[in-house]
């Protein structure tokens, strides 16, 4: 094999996409700016307790483990950053008030998603901490839409659930209880048949909700709905309720509900979304909130935010319009030099050739030239 | 021990500095791009065989390694994107003209550098392959002063020395070249005690001028004073006379010549340089020729390049100034929102307080406020 294959599902990004994916993200980071959100760099790598932390079997599994010579212990690389960010909040910030933090970086999974996608995906996202109430969920909503209009990304569909639905249900019926993550996973997979044969020694109210569930998906009608055919227990009757508030403050923007799409059903305590885009099979952002993640940390906050794939996102972009740049000749003339210097602080790319190579064609659109024309140095333009 | 303390040498990178650093990484990134340097993002992992490749056995132990679940090969922890950019040069892009490329990302160390080093630099760089002349290495030379000046770092000096004057003593003496080792180690140290004991063997004209190598620094007159102490061999001529002719390339720089500092000595193949800044007792930017590195990708490029570590050169920085912010009420009023919408359209941090934390202090120095007056949203400067 070649030294120079790499593994699979983990890719170079090469300097068109590289472009783009840059760009996105300082127009991403400079809007988390202006909504106040402070910019932290967690470490790529942690010691495995404090990276895990109330993260969950899967997250564990989809994190490389290696160990630290200098302390002998487990470390992981950092599969997701968002414990690392509630880390953060709870430890190094330490404040009581409202705290808004925004990331960007890499992340590494052990084995891909699915049968495309990366091994490294590029996450970037933003959090609040301390609000419990449903304005922060709203605030990071508009965040994320905002965001994907700032990506020129049209047709923005917003899938609302709530984890508070099957937590009711699974608290009304210990057998139910007992079958969680199974149940987890035949919901998520709208798996109809074996729900209802799991189902079959439920008590009668719960499996009827239980068989419900993956039909209550469709546009904000669905809540009413739910409310005519779940039970009405109390943890059923909030759930609902915040998504109807939460409808209700998002505005214009296109909302879906889907009760049974749980995805992150673990990590999450409330409202969880996901973003959908024409072209993109998945969503192509998460989030909702995490309440008791801190707690791991000894410190537990309200907690909600956001994240998605900037590689993916960027994806969905044109090529960026490639700036026309300037060729200059190489040369010690103290006046070529300055014209160059002058030049790039307007801006313009201007690429000096290296003796020989002066008829190289460039990757940069080169439209204009610098030549020496009675006795200075004009622009010119080339084909 | 608590799950929230990090690895030794390996920390979080809290608000006002992460700011920093994301303004210098733009900063940089743009300068390069300016130049003529097109951006690449290589991966985090890669095996090893590609990661190592003409890299050397120092390297090699800096490389956390880990073994890939889907191919069951051992992969490593990218320590250094040198040769991830070469590699990219030399395959993936393919060209045969002079390509310039940057990149900017974390690396990671098994064990750091010094005490205080972090083992997760951000390491910034830019590189010319498919030149041979010197006139390759002198735009690098610029390219890292300006950068440098960008950041608004001052009293920089640029310190040079050139891998083929040991080399060609090497050459000369069969038992000088099997110390190899031992002799760049002692030669860094400017060990002269032992470099004494060490040659008491070789012939004495190699002998000597390893004796003279570590007085060899100063200004460029240490050039004229190698050229009358070392001996007349052809490649150490070269070595002095491509110094010479950078130097004088280089123009008003402050040069220092080290013909003893060969800190990447076994990496590369031609001149080196580091860069050093008061308030760094190590060298703040380090690059060099390094011809030979495609090789082992099968595709010999010539090759120059330097890189820095953002994290350190931000240290350097004054704090950011922060610029004032406004807080705004929560609200569902349109005009509310679409004055909010405009503020942050003209580049303007809107903070909204949610319900319950009006009066917390934020870390964002609001100066402003919006308030409701006579029947508008209006700004009021706020103590």
């Amino acid at each position: 094999m070649p030294n120079w294959l790499l593994p699979e599902n983990i890719a170079d990004i090469l300097p068109s996409e590289a472009r783009k994916i840059e760009e996105l993200r300082r127009v991403l980071l400079d809007n988390f700016r202006l909504y106040g959100y402070e910019l932290v760099m967690p470490p790529m790598l942690e010691y495995i307790e404090s990276l895990l932390t109330g993260a969950g079997q899967d997250m564990d599994l989809r994190t490389f483990k290696l160990v630290d010579q200098i302390s002998g212990r487990t470390m992981g690389l950092r599969a997701d950053m968002t414990t690392q960010v509630a880390r953060i909040d709870a430890h190094l910030l330490n404040r009581h008030t409202v705290t808004r933090l925004c990331y960007a970086g890499s992340v590494l999974h052990t084995k891909p998603s699915g049968l495309h996608a990366t091994r490294e995906p590029l996450q970037i996202g933003a959090e609040i901490y301390g609000h419990a109430g449903l304005e922060a969920d709203a605030e990071i909503q508009e965040l994320v839409l905002a965001c994907l209009a700032l990506a020129h990304v049209k047709d923005v569909r917003l899938d609302m659930c709530h984890v508070g639905v099957l937590r009711a249900l699974l608290a009304a019926d210990p057998l139910a209880k007992a079958q969680e993550n199974t149940l987890y996973a035949l919901l998520e997979a709208k798996d109809l048949p074996s729900i209802d044969k799991l189902s079959q020694n439920f008590s009668p109210e719960v499996r009827a909700a239980l068989m419900a569930l993956p039909g209550l998906y469709g546009d904000i009608s669905v809540i009413q709905k739910a409310r005519a055919v779940l039970p009405a227990f109390a943890g059923i009757q909030t759930a609902l309720d915040e998504l109807e508030h939460l409808v209700r403050l998002t505005g214009t923007a296109h909302v879906t509900i889907d009760l049974a799409d749980l995805r992150g059903y673990h990590y999450h305590s409330g409202v969880m979304f996901n973003v959908f885009v024409p072209g993109l099979p998945n969503a192509v952002a998460r989030g909702g909130r995490y309440d008791h993640v801190g707690e791991a940390f000894g410190r537990s906050r309200p907690a909600t935010g956001f994240s998605l794939d900037l590689r993916e996102l960027a994806r969905l972009l044109p090529i960026a319009e490639r700036k026309g740049a300037i060729r200059a000749p190489w040369g010690s003339d103290p006046a070529l030099r300055e014209k160059i210097v002058a030049l790039r602080g307007e801006g313009e790319i201007v690429i000096q050739s290296l003796p020989g190579h002066e008829d190289e064609q460039d990757e940069f659109d080169c439209n204009r030239a610098l030549i020496f024309d009675a006795g200075k140095w004009i622009l010119q333009n080339v084909g």
